[in-house]
């Protein structure tokens, strides 16, 4: 788990790193174990039971009218949403406080609709979800979302996406609120791709580097296990960066030679054309490789080279325990990676790539729904959140 | 302050923070506002008395025998060492707890002379000093040394260190501590001038990236406010990072084209002598541009693109607020700078650059000796280290 002070012992976030083991703890334990008052504690249990967070564990020895003295986190008595809201499609999971999805839908739906549309599909998905597994919005301890371009993370607002036309500091965690009201998060679906893949691929990597290559190329970025976003929230936005044999390629951002005008998808099927090859998409060029095409795989390795002359520099910059590579282009396989590994175990100095990983994607097009459904339960669980704000909201319903 | 789990609210840490304000406080203020219990809180305020880093503080309404109820920190009570070992000049200073330098040292000790000799070297200036001002040995709380080569930060031993002859793997703290049995932390210069630098002049700065231009080249990383050292603590080894110009510019790695071998001063010395001027040293260089060689204010504005070149990733992958360029290359001033401004400012994406300072180093030659007394003075106030094991060392004296 990442991306949230994680509680040093004799921190009420400690409590909850206790919890969290799912087994039966005692108030005494958990105050003698974190250092907090009884009463603290005491005050601190009641809350997480009102919230469904935890429940009574039968103690053996106990019998008759005494309380239960024993509690244990609750993984299915609270629910998160998770939305991953894309260019082309859009998903929506509903999941449990581990983060296992128990219900998912995908759509077409573009991000282009504008926001109103696209969160009124998600509102009305996550409500259809929750009906399904017998659930309803009262059981909502959260909702992630992941959108496909810059947000300001405090906020949740979206800041000038350059494919998202409608959105530019649109506030949405305020219009989700106005239909479910519990904390949202917002953020970049690249950054929290990062934490999906770490949860399901790379529990123990705490310096870990996702890069997404696709339509457009990012990069999620993870260090001393905490997801990094920078001054503005926009960390990782690798797209534009300079490669050095592309000084004659023109980007879309006015720019030459940059990253994604040479390396994304939509890159490779230009590439692929100019030998006349018939490739409109990322897509098809994944399905050349596919299907043997010695063009398609000499550019995908190329492209590999090209994001491995930026990843040296991130390597020597991060010192990062892995580097996984993700987003629709990394369906081509071995060709991406032995390009990037190419270029990456050649150009870095040898400690640096000793223990280095750079492995393929395992969460693959799932990693920003799960990436959403951690910032999710990352925020439901942290003791800070848990305010007098979710109980009055519960309360009043 | 950064580098250090810095205590939210309700944690032990919060405690400290409280009392680094400087103001008196009560067990009971303090006990309210971290939600620990009242018997945490005096055991750990009894702890601080004795090792001297909080002194009571005299109650107006109090008279007769009461014991003090009002306490604070004691920025005096208790000194750390710092050490900046260089390559070929060591310095050695005493600060207070709020990493205000009582008294320093300088002298000529290469480091190649071995960690023997130049740590028994530290250990004599350090005693010197602290008896300079008055005090003694079980004054210290701590020792900050910073060593001009990669260092396994836990253990506080160089890896692999290319200029440091008879220092591989060497237990500092070990060595340091049949000497001063006090707890040592050893860690990169340019990582510690980080935090030096940002203690100087960038306080408010979460997101810092200092760049030290000199006989190498190398960063330090600041992200959400801690340093950041990676899987195996060489974060911000950059001199080895390929620029585009150089690719027949041949490195004393075995690889070509790497930034330590196009824009470091050694080579910029080089540079210059190929066009018949006269420069042996980064040193020359720096004069020459002082006294206004066009050919060495050239060269140095090239040696800024090609930093430049390297820190566009950096910018996009870490959306820094402030880069700050220090080490000796950086009193060229503005020529430097203005390399680096001049690629960085083209070559990034205008949100990530809105906002982002770059800047030339005010703690100058301090940056290192200021980052090792923030290093030992973090430890010394993190309250996981107040442990029985200082306890126990004091008492034993």
């Amino acid at each position: 788990m990442t991306d949230a002070p994680t509680g040093a012992r004799g921190s009420v976030g400690h409590l909850f790193q206790l919890l969290r083991d799912g087994r039966p703890h005692t108030r005494a334990e958990l105050a003698k174990a974190t250092g907090l008052a009884r009463s603290t504690i005491a005050a601190r249990v009641d809350q997480l039971l009102t919230l469904g967070l935890i429940v009574p564990v039968a103690d053996a020895a106990s019998t008759g009218g005494r309380p239960p003295s024993q509690f244990a986190l609750n993984p299915s008595g609270r629910v998160v949403v998770a939305a991953d809201l894309g260019a082309s499609h859009a998903t929506v999971a509903i999941t449990d406080l581990t983060g296992s999805v128990v219900a998912e839908a995908t759509d077409r739906m573009p991000i282009a609709n504008g926001p109103e549309t696209v969160l009124a599909w998600m509102v009305d998905a996550a409500r259809r979800l929750l009906a399904g597994v017998g659930r309803d919005e009262t059981a909502v301890a959260a909702i992630g979302i992941g959108l496909p371009g810059p947000v300001e993370f405090s906020t949740g607002r979206p800041v000038n996406p350059p494919i998202m036309p409608g959105w530019d500091r649109f506030d949405v965690p305020g219009w989700v609120r106005e239909h479910i009201d519990v904390p949202v998060l917002v953020d970049n679906d690249v950054n929290i791709s990062a934490l999906g893949e770490r949860s399901v691929a790379w529990p123990g990597a705490d310096d870990l580097l996702f890069v997404k290559v696709a339509t457009g190329i990012g990069a999620g970025v993870v260090s001393s296990g905490r997801l990094q976003r920078g001054a503005q929230g926009i960390a990782g936005d690798i797209g534009h960066v300079r490669v050095a044999r592309g000084s004659d390629v023109p980007c879309s951002c006015g720019n030459t030679g940059c990253l994604e005008a040479l390396a994304s998808g939509p890159a490779l099927a230009r590439t692929l054309r100019a030998s006349g090859i018939a490739a409109e998409t990322g897509d098809d060029v994944v399905e050349l490789v596919k299907n043997g095409s010695l063009e398609a795989i000499q550019a995908v390795r190329q492209a590999g080279r090209d994001i491995g002359e930026m990843l040296t520099v991130a390597v020597s910059l991060l010192n990062p325990r892995v580097i996984v590579i993700g987003g629709s282009m990394a369906r081509v396989g071995e060709h991406l990676l032995a390009g990037i590994r190419e270029v990456v175990y050649t150009r870095s100095m040898p400690l640096a790539t000793e223990r280095l990983a750079i492995a393929q994607s395992e969460a693959g097009a799932r990693a920003a729904v799960l990436g959403a459904s951690m910032l999710a339960v990352e925020h439901a669980l942290e003791p800070e959140n848990l305010s007098t704000k979710i109980a009055a909201a519960l309360s009043a319903r």
